[in-house]
Formats: C-alpha cells, structure tokens, sequence
C-alpha cells in the first residue's frame, strides 16, 4: 500500500502515522488547522519505545491531501461519525480501517460512503505531549478482520503493512471474537474503575465475601457474555479470566475511562457500555447492570456540566 | 420523664441533649474524654434556629452518670454495637431509643440487654462546630414508634417531651410505614448521588430519554418496594413521589452520603442500603441494583483506605 491516511490522530493515530511514514507515504487528516501545521512544519515525533522524528503530509481537508489506498480513522469514538462524514465523496477506491474502542465503529463509517472496511481494535497505548510529539508506551498489538466488502487477505495486508513499520498487528479471519472479549473486559472494568475510582487492583477479582466488588464484576461480564452468545459469537477470551490475570500482574493499570472522570473529561461510554447495550436491545438481551452503570456514568459527566 | 440520657451525641444527639435539658435532667455518655470535658465545663450551645446554651453532665462510663429514664441511643449506625454493649448491665429500668439511619438498629440494642425499647427516624439536621456547639439547620420532625415492650403511649411520652423542649416529633402506632418510606428513599438517593457527584437535583426525577438517571432511581425504589411489600409494611409514602417532590424544590440537597465521600469518610452505606439487603436476602427478595450501589459504595472507601 503505497499512501495511508490517518484520520483523527490522537495518540493511536500519532503512532499509526508516525511509524507507518518510516515504510510508505503518510497523510494526516486533522481537526484543527494548529494541529496539521505543527505537523507539517515540525514532523511528528515518539518517544519512549521509539525514538526517531517522521515527516508527513497534513491538511483540515481530504481535498488538500493525495488520494490514499488505506484510511485509518483513529478519531475517538464520538467524532467517527463527524470524520466519515467529512470523507465522504472522497476516495472511493480507499480502504477504511476504524480502530475505536467498543463495537460498531464501522457501521457508523459505512452509513457515508460505499468504501471498502477493515475494522480493528488496539492493545497499544501511549501518551500525546504536543500535536507533533507521541511516546509509545504499551506496545502491544492491533488486531485486524474484514468488514464490509473486504476478506481475512486484506487484513493480512495491512497488518504486515504495520508490522513491518515497527508496530504489532494480527490478521483475524473473523475479528468479532477478540472485538467482544475487549468489549465485554472494558465496559465493566472502565465503568467501575471510574465509578470508585479504583484501578485495576485485585478488589475486581474478590469474591471472598458476598459483598466483594468481584461479584459485581463477574455479574456485568456475565450479561455481557449474554449479548455476545445472542449475537452468535464465540468469545476469544473470557474476559473474567481476563481479569483475574490481569489484577494478579504488579502493575495496577488505571483505565482511560478513570483517567478521564479525574479530568473532567468527556468519557467513552457512549462508546464503549453504550454500543453494549445497543446491542443487548437489539437482541432482547436484558443488562440492568450494564444499563445502572451507564446511566451513573452520565449523571457523573452531568455533575461537572 | 426526670432524666434523659444521650448515648453517642453527634450532631443529633447533641440536639437533642441541648433542648430536652431545657425541660428535663440531661446527661450524654461520650467515646472521648475530651468530649465529656468540653460538655461538663462550657454546655451546650445551640445556633442557627436555637439561641442558647444548655447545662449537662457527661462522663465516657454509664458508672459516672445518673440513672436515667429515657437513653436516646444516638451514635452513627457503626457504632450502636459498641455503645449498647457499654450499657450492657445497666439501668435495666430505662427505655432506651434508637434514631439511626435504616434499620435494625433497635435489634442491635436488643442483643446487649432486656431493655424495653422504641425505635425512631429523624428528619431534622444540623452542623456540628465543636464539642459544645451544634447548629440547628432543620427543623423537621423525629418520627417514634413502639418496638421491644413498649407500646405507642411510650413512644406518645417521649414525643411530647421531645415537643415541650421545643423540637419537632411525632408518635406512631407502627413506626415501620414511615422507617421503610425513609429507608427506600435514603439507599436510592444517598448512594446515586455519592456515586455520581450530583446533588438530589432534577437528573434524579428524569425519565425523558431511556438512558436517564431517573430509571435507575425508579428502579431502586421498585427493588426497595418488593422488600417492603415481602416484609408485609404498607410505605407511608411512596419514596418515587418523595423523590419527584424533592428535586422539584429550589433546594439542591447535598446528601450525607455524598458529603461523606467526598470528605473521604467511611459512609453509612451499612446502616442503609445493607440494612436494605439483609432484609431482602432474609425474604428472598432479589435487589441485584441495591447490592451493585453497595458494591459500589464499599470499593469507593477503599479507594482510598
């Protein structure tokens, strides 16, 4: 693949297009005029697991900039559909690759345009410092399937694309098990980490006494697993495993949607429980709990409005 | 009633200490030395709706105090255990009356001893600035009823000396309509707020879209209602329309719930929503959004512990 676009670079997009330049020709599609000028004049630079400055192509509009082969649309999940919206018309030979957390990111890009899908999800992390400056910090892997229109060939096309960048990538010939595993492992630990501000400690796994924080983490998994088994897919991993590992590991992770409601920040859970719940309605899967955390989540965003 | 004796004197204690020793003998029993010094040698004061110091005798030991007719146990719910075993033994005449928050608190008393007992659930409130110095903020009513070998003439006696001292109280045949309305409410809005950062405002009566804060209060209180209903008490009033009532006043209500969590202190939620839950196990009745608010509230306070 010869021109890749990133639209929406935030930290996964920075590291997409910063590490993509190294190997093919980057553009990036920006927000803010600032934002594509510090990249224009400055380059893009990461830190802590790399070290090296990108040059690239940036612009507010798909107009000002060359027509791509791939699209990765790494814009956070509320402004998917403002970032589509704004490409379509453009590029109908290009591939879109969405790369948000929670599910139907792609459907969203699909409603503007007839362009080819991947869909992805990141293990990878990092920490924006400046529009031109990105350190890498997990580098854990993307993994990749075929949505609309495209095949488990086009997914290994682009994972080898990234991995020959220097990043980590996985083709899967269906992506919904490993889509759902994260879901499912995100919209209990996120929301309750940000409710009681916890993070991810071994209180998530107690379950000595019946008043431990680990029932209602394993209750909200299990609802989730629900959705996921009415919807026909076979989970890749259980996210209560999932869990429990990861609660015994030193390291306490604090999930972003923590980081956010410390903030003040506008959270994901639009994103991430919300397209949860979507889907439970959808199939007439109840999740009352799903459902209590997502509106505690709202009211607390509505405490600092 | 001759004497009166204030068991644990918080703010309502201290409230209640300071206007019955306008009309009667009053003695308060204290944790801390300091307390009962600060009682002995410089009163009472009252401010805000009261104007006036009042006279008392206080001592950290039952030994160092007259008998008293009437011991108003009135330390935060975590503590009637403690302060009923210290009476263990004493005054076998007296009857002794709970006022905590929930309930069950007179059958925590009941276990130390074969006191006759009522029970009650206050409504007024206030702030307190030091040992000898308690603000009257409101000027609500205490709700008495009969409980262990004690009829509601009893509870008639205690609320019309509570009345000449110049505090607001009433008697009731069955205390448990207005204990269970009281409770129902308390566990929603106490642990939402706590949770979420809102005040009782109009997020807490909002049922305009589904993803409102107001069907998860609903719901507590359809949850709370089953329990009630299984314990065969017919409310009072019903909680959802206290609630719609409340958050339509000007008034935004900081919930002590709240406040506590914010102050990072341990919470009632024992008292209150667990009083709630056991009661509800006991029946069969299953409260899976009570017991999340529980979960909740005790991960928060280890959060921070």
């Amino acid at each position: 693949m010869k021109r890749v676009c990133v639209a929406g670079p935030g930290v996964i997009g920075s590291l997409f297009a910063a590490y993509l330049a190294r190997v093919t020709e980057v553009s990036a599609l920006t927000r803010r005029e600032e934002h594509a000028r510090a990249l224009n004049e400055d380059g893009l630079r990461v830190s802590g697991r790399g070290d090296f400055t990108s040059r690239l192509t940036a612009a507010t509009s798909p107009d000002a900039l060359p027509e791509p082969e791939l699209v990765i649309v790494a814009s956070k999940g509320g402004d998917v559909d403002r970032v589509a919206a704004q490409l379509a018309g453009h590029w109908p030979d290009a591939i879109l690759m969405t790369v948000q957390n929670g599910i139907g990111a792609d459907e969203i890009v699909a409603r503007h345009g007839a362009w080819r899908l991947l869909a992805s999800v990141t293990f990878m992390s990092g920490t924006r410092h400046a529009d031109s400056h990105v350190e890498y910090v997990l580098d854990t892997a993307t993994w990749i399937g075929p949505s609309r229109g495209t095949t488990a060939d086009d997914a290994r096309a682009v994972a080898a694309l990234i991995e020959s960048s220097g990043l980590k990538a996985q083709a899967f010939e269906d992506l919904r098990p490993a889509q759902w595993s994260k879901l499912i492992f995100n919209a209990t630990v996120n929301t309750v980490a940000a409710l009681t501000g916890l993070r991810h400690d071994p209180h998530f796994a107690a379950l000595d006494d019946p008043r431990d924080l680990g029932h209602l983490v394993r209750d909200l998994m299990d609802e989730g697993k629900a959705v996921a088994a009415a919807a026909g897919v076979v989970l890749d991993e259980d996210p209560w495993e999932m869990n429990v590992l990861a609660t015994r590991r030193g390291h306490r992770h604090a999930p972003s949607m923590l980081e956010d409601v410390q903030a003040r920040r506008a959270t994901e859970v639009d994103m991430i429980t919300g397209s949860l719940v979507r889907e439970a309605h959808r199939l007439g899967v109840p999740v009352p709990l799903h459902e209590t955390m997502y509106r505690l989540i709202k009211a607390k965003e509505a405490s600092w409005a």
